[in-house]
């Protein structure tokens, strides 16, 4: 029977082998996941810390036993430490027995992942913690109640160090945020990011710029600018390396430790697919340019090209991403798409900026929503857009998505039919605006 | 000089006029507004009801003052009676001397609006209103204040009749809608709507089906179903009709009442055109068919595209609409866009439903969503959708509008990609999972 391989189990590896078996019933399916839990909403677990989600098991969206009655077999604790690409075999190292075997696939499906880069000040604190699988969600729940934490220290401030700070916050847990430099959540630009620091003072959470741990001393951190604090908790997240080290030797390309797919999903070899946080790819609306999609609706988009690019439909192949993401800190949405700004830098764009509210502006919660966009002067196409706002936010970057994604241009953003009425737009949406202002920028350059 | 008439300063006439001027400062521009008021947000009039706007002022976006100082020139009070487009000149009464004039045009601007109908069986009570106008708005205002309105009766369930029940509801009055058939606001499937019954209940609105006024005595309305209840206030909604009889003789081609528009958005006669609730068109992503865009956002682009005409600039045109709107009642949101349930049974067409949480499905105010659309075999297209729900409605109605309007087809939904966080979506999205569903479903048609 002809076999596929899947090298982990969280949401990528695990959609991709359910979405396989939905097409092909009559095919070997195995997971191998080096840790215990599978098919995990790891998106979610920030908010579980908060409240919002209430009951911890609605994160799982499968279990191993639930696998098994689709007749896909779930190895937990199976860490796949080689392949060998020419004899179409992978080596597993099996926890529990602490025995290594071969297993052989027809297709191999990688879903590897990232894993949290350590810091070496708070290695050895037990109050330490990054917040990246359900274990770690598991152990800072615990932590927390068997300490009654009420001080807590998030070093970083990428999407999940705001995740994690307002939910800490909601909990009634007090957040020292540090970052080692002089600016918080570069996904964002620096002259729209104000909304983070005043969500900040709002809410009590204590931020401080250019600042380290430097060492852990019982329950306090000892800083880099000379501070004690008290750090009853800390949580890092200072960004995610690919786990694709096992790849060494084995024939599968590597882009700076990532791993390249084409337009099928596979690797340099064709019997070889991959997808999620370890993956790189390009802009669908620059193709010539790459991009990392460590994001989770982009491995949802690649499993279910595997599954059918396996089973034998070709046509539907994958056409890059846009990188669409959207985060919220507590009332505030931040929201972005295509290129970063450096990536916008090298090629010749003008930037068209306009705020407005969400709604029509006479109603009395009408809210300020700002729109940056950077247009491409040769194409008219939105090399990247930028969107803030307390409401709104989601609807303005979903809407510049799929226009963008059709080869829509900047200009045409004033034809985009909006649903009108006032407590939801204006006949001139923000979006409107954006391309009636992009028509007159661009008739003066 | 050059020289535009527009018949009707509303939002349309007006809004044509100041993109017109801002476009070409040499003409001059004339704007006949047979009314008291100008330039006022029509759509925002129910919100000041309720107290969701809170400045009756702002609901006025200019002033014939304002217009004067661009040099726009505005006369209310003078109504046009005819136009001979032979002569390229119009007959305007004007109403606060009683006498009649001639003036004469280069371009004329036609954006007439419609009336409201008049429901004879209220036509003498004092207490009976409809709400078109800003002055309307006024009457009825100081009607409630001045007789302490408890009671009220709305007849219709129009959009504007949804918006009303909910605003009188929000100042304390209670609503009795009347709709002279079984079924509420027909814009959306009859078995979709029940989230406005619902509405209706939780906050003790009455409602009563297939009745009708049939007479006023005082203070109270005497129903076909030979109740009599209490009508301190009655409010009708029950339809618009397009005020382009003074049109009769013009050389002005008319469908129905209503004034058909080209591309550039001319009459039948080159140098006459025409935006607002009067014109007719045709859908955008189905250009045989006729579709009346009788909403806000179709009469600001046309707008716009009318000024670029009349200055010169023929490449700017009229592509068509989606008809895409929404509509809010207490905590629900209903959205359609396309043709109509009767237009889309004329074409071949399958359904897809999908019925999913507004954002991830674990946290505790994912709220249900509702997506219908209606498929093209042919093209694929989507010629009809529906959304209902209490959150996140007019994000989907709006994406769903944008992939449409580029010939997105309903398969190719899948390929939009959303801004994932769970407080906004799902990895995959309610719009990507009508996509996969439609491929599915389409592979069994």
């Amino acid at each position: 029977m002809a076999k596929a391989i899947v090298v982990g189990g969280v949401a990528g590896g695990a959609t991709a082998a359910s979405q396989l078996r939905r097409l092909n019933p009559d095919i070997e399916i195995v997971i191998y996941e080096r840790y215990d839990d599978i098919s995990y909403g790891s998106c979610g677990m920030p908010y579980y810390i908060g409240g919002d989600i209430e009951n911890r098991d609605s994160l799982m969206n499968m279990t191993p036993g639930k696998f098994m009655e689709k007749n896909i077999f779930v190895k937990t604790g199976h860490e796949v430490r080689s392949v060998n690409s020419e004899e179409n075999t992978v080596t597993v190292f099996n926890k529990n027995s602490g025995k290594e075997f071969t297993d052989t696939y027809d297709w191999l499906i990688l879903s590897p992942g990232g894993s949290p880069k350590q810091l070496e000040a708070v290695k050895d604190a037990e109050q330490a913690f990054s917040l990246h699988r359900l274990a770690d969600l598991d152990h800072i729940m615990s932590y927390i109640e068997k300490n009654n934490v009420k001080e807590s220290v998030l070093v970083g401030s990428g999407y999940i160090g705001l995740e994690v700070t307002e939910n800490l916050t909601e909990r009634g847990i007090h957040v020292t945020v540090l970052q080692h430099d002089e600016r918080i959540y570069k996904n964002i630009e620096a002259d729209m990011n104000g909304v983070l620091y005043e969500a900040m003072t709002e809410h009590g959470v204590t931020l401080k710029l250019n600042t380290e741990i430097d060492y852990v001393d019982g329950k306090q951190a000892v800083l880099s600018n000379g501070e004690t604090i008290n750090a009853e908790l800390i949580i890092t997240g200072v960004g995610i390396q690919p786990n694709t080290g096992f790849l060494n030797g084995s024939g599968v390309a590597l882009h700076n430790g990532q791993i390249p797919i084409n337009k099928n999903c596979q690797t340099n070899i064709s019997n070889i697919y991959a997808l999620g946080d370890a993956t790189i790819t390009h802009y669908q609306h620059m193709p010539a340019m790459l991009m990392q999609a460590a994001l989770a609706w982009p491995a949802h988009r690649l499993a279910h090209i595997i599954a059918n690019q396996i089973s034998g439909d070709k046509t539907i192949t994958h056409e890059g991403f846009l990188g669409t993401n959207i985060v919220k800190f507590f009332d505030y949405h931040i929201a972005t798409l295509g290129l970063s700004e450096k990536e916008a830098a090298d090629v010749p764009h003008f930037v068209v900026d306009q705020k407005q509210k969400n709604k029509s502006g006479y109603m009395k919660d009408a809210a300020p929503i700002h729109v940056r966009v950077y247009v491409s002067v040769e194409t008219g196409i939105i090399l990247r857009a930028a969107v803030v706002g307390t409401a709104g936010v989601d609807k303005r970057i979903d809407v510049l998505s799929a226009h963008t994604r059709l080869g829509g241009t900047v200009y045409d953003l004033i034809n985009i039919e909006v649903g009108y009425a006032p407590p939801f737009s204006s006949p001139k949406d923000v979006i409107n605006m954006v391309g009636y202002k992009a028509i007159e920028k661009a008739q003066k350059l």
